[in-house]
């Protein structure tokens, strides 16, 4: 049985039956529209009809309970006649609405034929004429009202698909690899939950910490439960239905109940993977050459204006995910080119370092040491990230020229001869030499090759005063004072920290510049001697500093 | 005037019209209708036309030919009457076609209705009604054919959109910094064209050679002249364009003149930037932060199926663009990258050789000897590229461990102390253990630790046997030796190449590999030779070494 609901008319609906009785006008019969109330929605009689009102309204209202009570909404064509003085016919207007098999009652049309016809058979005759217009009329409405619907139906789905074609597109346009993780997949949740409304969103990617697989969100927002234990069952679940050969985990209790259990929150449920190459030991083994791996997915609950997702929904998400996978491999590898690359540079310095036993970790220790004071001059006046970074870069590399300097004078306990000075004096005229032949160092020689110079003048190797020197060079320059003087060497012990501050104390406006030194003393050295001496908390801990080099490295790139 | 067309008519369109024969069948009324050819194309009368065929199909002719001679198609309304003993009333079936205003006439709808009837108000009351019938019969076709016309419209953009989400999401998924440039490039050029066709696309990309501005195409396909001057002066417009604020250079002579003058085969164009973060120098003085530069772009000439670009595709072609700059931008940081890290250790690699004037430049040598060496046995072995590249390698850091040892040792010209002789004989451990400490190093260990073992078990430090040595030390060991018997030594002159062919003869299954050894001897030396002095054909001159630096540190990420 048809659902039948009332309403009102369309305009356009009302301009299709007002042409209607003005057709029909010709024909000498009045014409209107009555609901189910009784209100009359239109009529066509110039103001006058030939029958009174009330009868017209009663027609109307009776074939419109008739209709709804006794459900002939499938006796379309049935037009009642009524004969009071006046003939009137009436027809029921059941339009079509949402949802197959459903119509509405907009309300019945009444056709005032005036006083019978002479002969009864030209009223017949009238009365069945006029009574397949009414039909014809009627299906009119009904067929504007389908294709309506039809191209509504079209025109929300072009809008829909437009949406998708913007939010691809913004995905493009952000898949830079300068872009960080969180930023990018946080995007793309936001686009993606703009155009596919839900409760809950999440990018769940896994990593191995410590050789334990761990579950991170990297992105999302809304309430969802993730929970460790949830996003490790979420992956088991995908990783599952993926094997099974389903391009998604969908879970809902619309039409059967749930697959799995959920939290209590959970109406229904879909997680695409995140896909990337298989893992490193699979493919270097040459055993599965385009194997592929999870390595992560992106969940959301509770569909907004749908009871479900569906595949419209399932499709979008999994583009989507691809474009975030394809994201988070490009960033991968270009990490993993950074470290290699900062690994690469630590492991040549510490090897240099390495040469004096005393100095070992030296290098490390005032790339540390001058990235930390520049922040502190950075809180004072403008120095922006990229400087502080590549101030890193000179703490690491400023002694890189100790490359070509014997060991045996390195480690030499007394006084050096003449030559040996002159050797060791050479060492940062040499750093320079190495970093100037790589394009992008360019920037890193100053700070390499003035960290030996003094403000009074009396450094080596051009004896430059404050006012030539590099804000790097300054910094740089007290990093290594600093570090040396706590460090032990072979013709003394190490010095306290208090005892190392005494003497940078001392050396303000001489060796050392007034306002870096400054700043230097005032700042939290303690802070900074746990940073050192990898005593930090964990936010300044191993993971923290081993980032700070790949940034580093990257502000090297243009 | 509108723009009459004849065609026939749709099963839908017959469908509706045989239901109007079978609806005004009720009457005593026969239908038909006739094309102006004199084509019955449908009858509604159950085989028996109560007058005779001929006078029916004569009407029908009569209104056609009417309508199309008189234009009288805006007089949509018009029934004819034709009455010979019969009363037929006939009037035009004039659709809407493609085009506004265009009209095309399907025929013509005959109603016969009988002999006179005995009235003649009746004959005029019938013929009225069914005229009104008529009328709102050819209404309902007309509308039917709007509405399905719309819909086709809808259906072809809402296919072209989807086709257009499904190139998005191609170009999303294979947007990896592994891809090359030119496998990108192209697959978004043909997937473009896939959806837009067109005689001829290409992706015509900027570059800085030696200080000059060159245009290079980096993909495309059809005809489109790309001539040196041809690509420069669409750069030059299309920037010209773009700074007065269009997204896009479009030229045609399809409704106006060309803006400008093209070659001959041109009808129309289009050419979009490809943008990306302003250069270098702007960036970095601080004064433009957000700069954009052109750094190439797409163009296509001669649009297929359409007289011209339009809207909707120019926006498609610039959101392909944006996704190729991106791509492009992506891979270029990635390439600058692993530039500065090859750069790097090439740097200091120099700078260790140079601790000994005659080993100036060995280890550079070195690698490109090992390369060259690899490639021959991958002619005759299976070996793959990785492999080869990671020989480079390990031949360009083979001396790595020389950091630590003394520069006058290793000047030293004379005999060696035994304690000189093990402090020179460290560097392959010293060197390995360098290495060690890389994550993504420890394939080039073994190449490196092992490149002065011999394969009679004398070499060092090891002892290990040929058996026990790896392909990489083999051959790096061998380009270890004959770089160092062809270049001038503090103790000795410069050997001919062919005196050290000789030397490596006579140590074949004693210091070198038989099979390597042997491999190395018959292949083309004097074209190694050339490469290493830098005199070879320009295919393998410093442009294409430089590239294989950067791709073989590619191969050491996963």
């Amino acid at each position: 049985m048809p659902n039948i609901m009332t309403h009102g008319l369309t305009c356009l609906q009302r301009r299709d039956l007002e042409r209607f009785g003005a057709r029909i006008g010709h024909f000498g019969a009045h014409f209107a529209v009555v609901d189910a109330e009784g209100q009359i929605l239109l009529r066509h009689d110039a103001g006058r009809f030939a029958s009174d009102t009330e009868a017209v309204v009663e027609a109307g209202r009776a074939v419109c309970e008739a209709v709804r009570d006794r459900a002939e909404t499938d006796d379309e064509g049935r037009v009642w006649r009524f004969c009071d003085g006046h003939v009137l016919l009436a027809a029921a207007l059941c339009l079509p609405c949402n949802g197959p098999g459903c119509v509405r009652l907009a309300g019945a049309m009444v056709v005032d034929l005036g006083a019978e016809a002479p002969s009864a058979d030209a009223d017949a005759m009238r009365v069945a004429y006029l009574s397949e217009m009414m039909r014809l009329a009627a299906q009119g409405l009904r067929d504007a009202v389908r294709n309506d619907e039809q191209m509504e139906k079209m025109g929300l789905e072009l809008a829909q698909v437009y949406e998708e074609l913007v939010l691809l597109h913004k995905i493009n346009t952000h898949m830079k690899v300068t872009e960080s993780d969180g930023t990018f997949l946080q995007l793309a949740c936001d686009s993606l939950t703009d155009i596919v409304p839900v409760e809950g969103i999440a990018i769940v990617l896994e990593r191995m910490v410590e050789g334990e697989r761990r579950f991170m969100v990297a992105a999302g927002s809304g309430l969802i439960d993730l929970s460790p234990h949830m996003t490790a069952v979420l992956h088991s679940r995908l990783a599952e239905d993926i094997r099974r050969g389903q391009e998604a985990l969908l879970d809902s209790e619309v039409d059967t109940a749930f697959r799995f259990e959920w939290p209590q929150s959970v109406r229904n449920i879909i997680a695409v993977p995140l896909c990337a190459k298989g893992p490193q030991e699979a493919r270097s083994a040459g055993r599965v050459q385009n194997a592929v791996a999870i390595i992560g997915y992106m969940v959301a609950i509770n569909r907004i204006d749908k009871p479900d997702f569906d595949s419209t929904d399932m499709k979008l998400f999994a583009s989507v995910a691809s474009g975030c996978a394809v994201f988070i491999e490009n960033g991968r590898l270009f990490n993993d080119l950074k470290e290699l690359f900062v690994g690469s540079l630590k492991a040549l310095t510490n090897s240099i370092d390495a040469k004096d036993q005393y100095t070992r970790g030296h290098s490390e220790r005032v790339a540390i040491i001058s990235q930390w004071l520049a922040e502190r001059v950075a809180e004072r006046e403008r120095l922006d990230s990229e400087q502080i970074h590549r101030i890193y870069l000179a703490g690491l590399l400023h002694d890189i020229g100790k490359i070509g300097v014997d060991e045996n004078v390195l480690r030499k306990n007394g006084k050096l001869t003449p030559e040996e000075r002159e050797c060791i004096q050479r060492h940062p005229s040499v750093g320079a030499g190495i970093l100037r032949g790589i394009k992008q160092m360019q920037d890193i020689v100053p700070g390499v090759l003035h960290h030996h110079e003094r403000v009074d003048g009396k450094g080596y190797p051009e004896g430059l005063t404050g006012r030539e020197m590099s804000l790097t060079a300054k910094i740089v320059g007290l990093a290594d004072s600093f570090d040396a003087m706590t460090s032990k060497r072979v013709y003394r012990d190490a010095m306290t920290v208090d005892q190392a501050l005494d003497e940078i104390r001392k050396g303000l406006g001489t060796q050392f510049d007034e306002k870096v030194g400054t700043i230097f003393l005032e700042s939290d050295i303690y802070h900074l001697w746990d940073r050192i001496q990898g005593n930090g908390p964990s936010a300044y801990g191993g993971r923290h500093l081993a980032d700070y080099g790949t940034t580093a490295v990257g502000t090297l790139l243009r």
